[in-house]
């Protein structure tokens, strides 16, 4: 079976945002409230969320940030997403489990496409060929850039692959995640993430359970 | 810089044919007769031929037959493949070396595109999306299936990862390059490899020292 022909009769949601913008903690908050209601919920992570991919994963995420080009980049963290799909992701919603993804291909999206040179067309047609699989609700938690670096640099275990952010950069993905909401309106929805976490987590909620039923 | 803009001044030959064709050893042979005639040379092999793609090769070769999809695989091959040709293909060939490969793309036609399903439409679109460059000479080593198997088969330090051949596999695999030798009248020779090594080597000598003047 491919994942493409999996009917997935669960949901499949994906948390996006900057770095420091708070989606980790939102897409665990949601996962609790859900299974709090009885839902059965896979949480996920990307990149990895498989064995295979958490392997691919620690190959590009370790080492001297030169390693591998954008492409070659873009090459593995699509076989680690198409590892993730066929043995987490698929499987799980065609038990019917919620299926909730930190990070998606519109990470790629702006990560690959955007920060690394002008590779979207690249991104967009390679995601076409060996995934072909988009979220049904992508919670984009936008977030002030200068707010979002000061967390994402004053947290530990932060990988070191992609350290080399600044304000600039963080200013350049707010836009393009947002750019990305108006693109595809059908999945998306922008929730503000400059508020207490209790606040966001209640926004989240609503427009899930919305959307479950 | 991409590898598709080099001008790529040396040559770039790949060596292709069926485990056991003794295609390994003619890239040896080449490389040194080559070398006695004083032209620089490169002598590398796929999966591999980069740091980095020596890497991905470990990861793909390594455990369980079953523990990536036949697309998954391809992906990781094609992510290899794109390392390899921007660190040591594509700068070689820029230098105005002659760089002999061990395997390319062709391979994964054969392999990828023929052995795990039919996938070969699959490779071809990755291949022109990510590589998209052909070797400029291709010696194909036609051997019968089932010396060819008998030799892999007794040989130490096969990689157990595409250990489950047998003869069937082996005679489609053969069928299968031969058919691409005719899909690519061009860049492909085939050379009979079911005679003495030095003969064999003799007849590869001649086609590429021509292919050189």
């Amino acid at each position: 079976m491919t994942p493409q022909d999996s009917a997935g009769r669960g949901l499949f949601i994906t948390f996006e945002g900057i770095d420091g913008s708070g989606k980790s903690t939102q897409a665990r908050l949601l996962a609790e409230a859900l299974r709090g209601l009885g839902r059965d919920v896979v949480l996920t992570r990307e990149p990895g969320g498989s064995p295979g991919a958490e392997e691919i994963r620690a190959l590009v995420l370790e080492g001297d940030p030169d390693r591998w080009s954008a492409e070659t980049e873009i090459l593995l963290f699509t076989a680690a997403r198409r590892d993730h799909l066929e043995r987490t992701i698929a499987p799980a919603l065609d038990r019917g489990q919620v299926v909730i993804c930190d990070r998606f291909a519109d990470s790629t999206r702006m990560y690959q496409g955007l920060s690394r040179g002008d590779l979207r067309g690249l991104v967009d047609q390679l995601h076409d060929l060996m995934i072909a699989r988009d979220p049904d609700l992508t919670v984009l938690i936008d977030m002030d850039p200068d707010t979002g670096l000061g967390r994402a640099l004053s947290r530990n275990g932060h990988e070191e692959r992609f350290e080399e952010f600044g304000p600039d950069l963080q200013r350049k993905m707010r836009a393009g995640f947002l750019a990305l909401a108006r693109e595809f309106p059908a999945r998306f929805r922008v929730v503000d993430g400059n508020r207490a976490i209790e606040l966001v987590a209640a926004e989240v909620r609503e427009i899930v359970l919305d959307a479950l039923t």
